[in-house]
């Protein structure tokens, strides 16, 4: 059996979470069998793969399950790890990735999501407090092309997906997010990293992603 | 300068997640430097080394700042590598690691500070909610010692202060969490990671712990 043959990726189109770690596969080559899972009606896979959380992505390497989209992509890097680093090798790099990776899933989630539950002058709060937190996630850059240095790496596919799912907010509920003004590095980075091919590839139908998130709008609004 | 001269953990004697960082760092046997910091005066050092989040524990090597608890624990034991291993090798054991102590953060944590913010009935389905997900952290123990196997590891320092808060908790609000009959497992492992010398010697007095959860209580409640 090939090396490629073994990997399984259960996901499902729309979600970002699954994105990363499909970013992740392609940047190193690695050839994978994409499940797409109805989470409408969990299959027998995911829930033996993902007791705990029974949440996607869950990736299956030669029959062990691995869940938790950031941990995933930790163990390709590690597994993979001749092929295209997503993490840096300095430990000091390392942390930096893993503090802003982990920024991504605690704060900028948090207060993207936040802005549908909200109206009015509470939703113009909520599109303001998130701006910050893109502004911070910017001063992640420091300057440089990409979060990973030069090329795109663990950080940079974690959060790639932001400017995506910003950009719809702003036309669901017509406040401006990403704002060249405030962020201009942040909108720079964002436009070169979904430039990449292997990025661009991967990224679902713009009008399923917009369907998707109209329907996230709804459940909480 | 030998290399211990240069680490620095900036903490707090009660806070669980400078304790985890002390326990990585006793664990390795590299030596420290201890400053406690006041949480309601913070030092310009903290904010400096900390911009983002404000918070300790922040460790700092050599001058170089790293923050998040588990990303310093990681950072240790990547610089550190020769000494004590805290992850295992074996890339699919450090991914189940990194999940378990992700689920301690986003799972345990925030079900057992839930239990302060309700009263009575709703209390009482707070505790039982911290109870089965208690009984899913067992679940990871695997019938191990440990959750890092036969040695304590990452998982194991990142939730050994639970028994202790979870006690301290029954003790406010007089409701058991910790029960043997249904957790027997983690019981044990609660009782053999807390006789570890190292473990036991950076524990903060139990009275100062009682004081500080008391407060926590006070805040929410």
């Amino acid at each position: 059996m090939a090396a490629g043959e073994g990997v399984k990726l259960i996901g499902c189109l729309v979600s970002p979470l699954a994105l990363r770690v499909e970013w992740a596969l392609k940047l190193k080559g690695i050839e994978y069998e994409y499940v797409d899972e109805d989470l409408s009606n969990k299959s027998a896979l995911l829930l033996q793969c993902n007791p705990v959380h029974k949440k996607i992505p869950v990736l299956v390497h030669d029959g062990k399950p691995v869940a938790e989209s950031l941990v995933i992509i930790e163990y390709v890097d590690e597994v993979w790890k001749e092929r295209y680093p997503l993490l840096p090798r300095d430990p000091s790099e390392r942390a930096k990735a893993r503090f802003w990776a982990k920024f991504v899933d605690e704060k900028c989630v948090p207060a993207l999501i936040a802005i549908f539950s909200k109206q009015g002058e509470e939703q113009e709060k909520s599109a303001k407090e998130a701006q910050e937190i893109l502004k911070t996630l910017e001063s992640g850059l420091e300057g440089k092309p990409f979060f990973g240095g030069e090329t795109i790496g663990f950080v940079d596919i974690s959060a790639a997906w932001i400017e995506i799912w910003a950009k719809i907010t702003e036309e669901i509920v017509n406040i401006k997010l990403v704002d060249e003004e405030s962020m201009p590095l942040l909108c720079v980075w964002f436009e070169h990293v979904l430039e990449n091919p292997i990025i661009k590839e991967c990224l679902p139908p713009r009008e399923k992603l917009l369907e998707h998130i109209k329907g996230v709008h709804r459940r909480l609004g």
